[in-house]
């Protein structure tokens, strides 16, 4: 049960061109500075940890392309400003920039970055597949998720965090059902939650996002499982905008809410959710379904790409460290450590 | 203020094809039965009032098609199958069954059934006005109003009920300002409910459905207002799907929410909205937007396309009658007599 979001390549960093899925399966492959910060602008590789995979291979691409201490700095500066609400890129982009100087005092600069770019990917398979297995403990056999946007495979570097519990429930031999919001306007929960899950035989229907109150009011659904782009020190949760909606539903039926994330997801210099910036995208993400390309004149449009869900809200986060249960500030605090 | 939705012409039944809005502004006539009934099943004429006055002129199209007492009534039976929530549907068809047998009896049926017809079109008119003056009673200057679907101009005879009330308020001078859901997945409230308003000058910036909990939290609405499919006698009220949705958080924030509708959108003989038939439409309305034509194997879609909202979620439904508060059964029974 895995996905090949992103690998290292010997032409450079090969992903799986998201925005294409589920029509198209199609590997590019990024060699320049620009391109990798493109593709992480334009969600070609999306997702928290997956994004900061990616930015770290960003940081070899660059060194490959002119092999130059102040290059290489300056692309891990322009890295930084692709999107601005996942904070695993600020944590992968600090990571590589602590070895700039070592991997510049050694005889292979490329080589050197690519090493600690793999380790940190490792890193990324490695504590998924933990934390999944922390967070199927919460999840019987039979259960229905509902879960919003996408946090699988196609999210970190291959088995994901909220549909990596689920994989994780699938492995012990449970059989899941699930529900995956569309997840407007980029559509991931439509075009890959539910293209991954498939791909992995676990039994998916898409709903519209405006539909999840009524398949958690018809008592269709026992879980919801999200994962985050960024958690403050307090639980409260950056996800894909909708989040906070579907949390104030989830609470509304008494339907427990999770967050699954690792470690690199969470911010534990904020004290609460208020300080976590929002990202907000073009208008045409949103008015490209009907009207390609132009706008209806005299309308408006709002297009925040996150919104913060309220630790009250959460029943439950998920990392590699365990389960932590609301009030989170004392577990989060040991999860620091 | 005002839409030319639908007119008779000496053609037939012209109507503005709400399938291109607002990127192709056609007319098209109909004049044969079929083409009024595949009209109304694929939402080239919307909303429940619009749906009622193009079902009594379908009649009409379908007395010139064969000037035949036997095809009118099976033409009747044809249009009664289109669509199953939307209860002015089957007013509508009512009203016109009754006359049936006197304009058979008369000289020129198709005349006496265009002016019965033309009579429902009129009423249509004359009660949107009316509810919606009703309604602007609880509107006040310079606020800002959350709405989902459309419920305006296009939604009926040409004023609309919950974009009438919005019109009739900037009508007494007030400045309002409209956040509309674009409403997956026929997008009514970004094609739709935002060309009409702009056309009208009326300050409208369009929203995915799941970002109504972040407006609603940030304290931009101060209400939420809604059309209706049918409305039973407690207050229930079916409406687009996502309503339901939208009460819950709309409750949850502290921010009333409206329905407002014609009597011809009430259901008196159902006492809750357990009993409201809601219509489930095909999938591809969902994945054509980003799989035209093609499911992705193994992925199953969910797509109903209403729900019910209970009556204690509702804060006031507004008829030509007046404004009712909850608990309704007592004002609703006296708007019956």
């Amino acid at each position: 049960m895995s996905v090949n979001t992103l690998n290292w390549s010997k032409r450079g960093l090969e992903i799986l061109d998201q925005r294409l899925l589920p029509v198209q399966k199609k590997r590019i492959v990024l060699t320049t500075t620009e391109g990798v910060c493109d593709a992480i602008k334009t969600l070609a590789v999306r997702g928290a940890p997956a994004i900061g995979v990616a930015a770290a291979y960003g940081v070899v691409v660059a060194a490959r392309e002119k092999t130059n201490r102040d290059f290489v700095s300056s692309a891990i500066h322009a890295l930084r400003q692709t999107r601005p609400t996942a904070v695993n890129l600020f944590y992968a982009l600090g990571s590589m920039s602590e070895v700039v100087d070592s991997a510049f005092d050694s005889n292979d600069p490329v080589h050197f970055l690519l090493d600690k770019a793999r380790a940190l990917h490792d890193e990324d398979i490695r504590i998924c597949r933990e934390l999944s297995f922390h967070g199927a403990a919460l999840i019987g056999d039979g259960d229905t998720v509902l879960t919003h946007c996408n946090a699988g495979g196609l999210a970190t570097s291959g088995y994901g965090t909220a549909l990596g519990v689920l994989y994780a429930a699938a492995e012990q031999g449970k059989k899941i059902r699930v529900y995956a919001d569309e997840t407007r306007p980029l559509l991931q929960g439509g075009r890959l939650t539910a293209w991954e899950l498939a791909q992995n035989d676990i039994e998916v229907t898409v709903i519209c996002d405006s539909m999840a109150g009524v398949v958690l009011r018809d008592g269709l659904i026992d879980h919801v499982i999200v994962g985050a782009d960024r958690i403050a020190a307090n639980g409260d949760t950056a996800n894909k905008i909708g989040t906070y909606g579907l949390s104030v539903l989830a609470k509304a039926h008494a339907v427990p809410l999770y967050v699954a994330a690792p470690l690199t997801s969470f911010d534990f210099s904020l004290s609460s959710g208020n300080e976590i910036p929002i990202e907000e995208r073009a208008a045409n993400e949103i008015y490209d379904m009907w009207s390609p390309g132009k706008q209806t004149d005299g309308v408006e449009f709002y297009n925040p790409a996150f919104d913060v869900t309220p630790a009250p809200h959460i029943s439950a986060i998920i990392s590699e460290k365990g389960v932590a249960r609301f009030p989170f500030d004392k577990t989060l605090a040991d999860w620091r450590k």
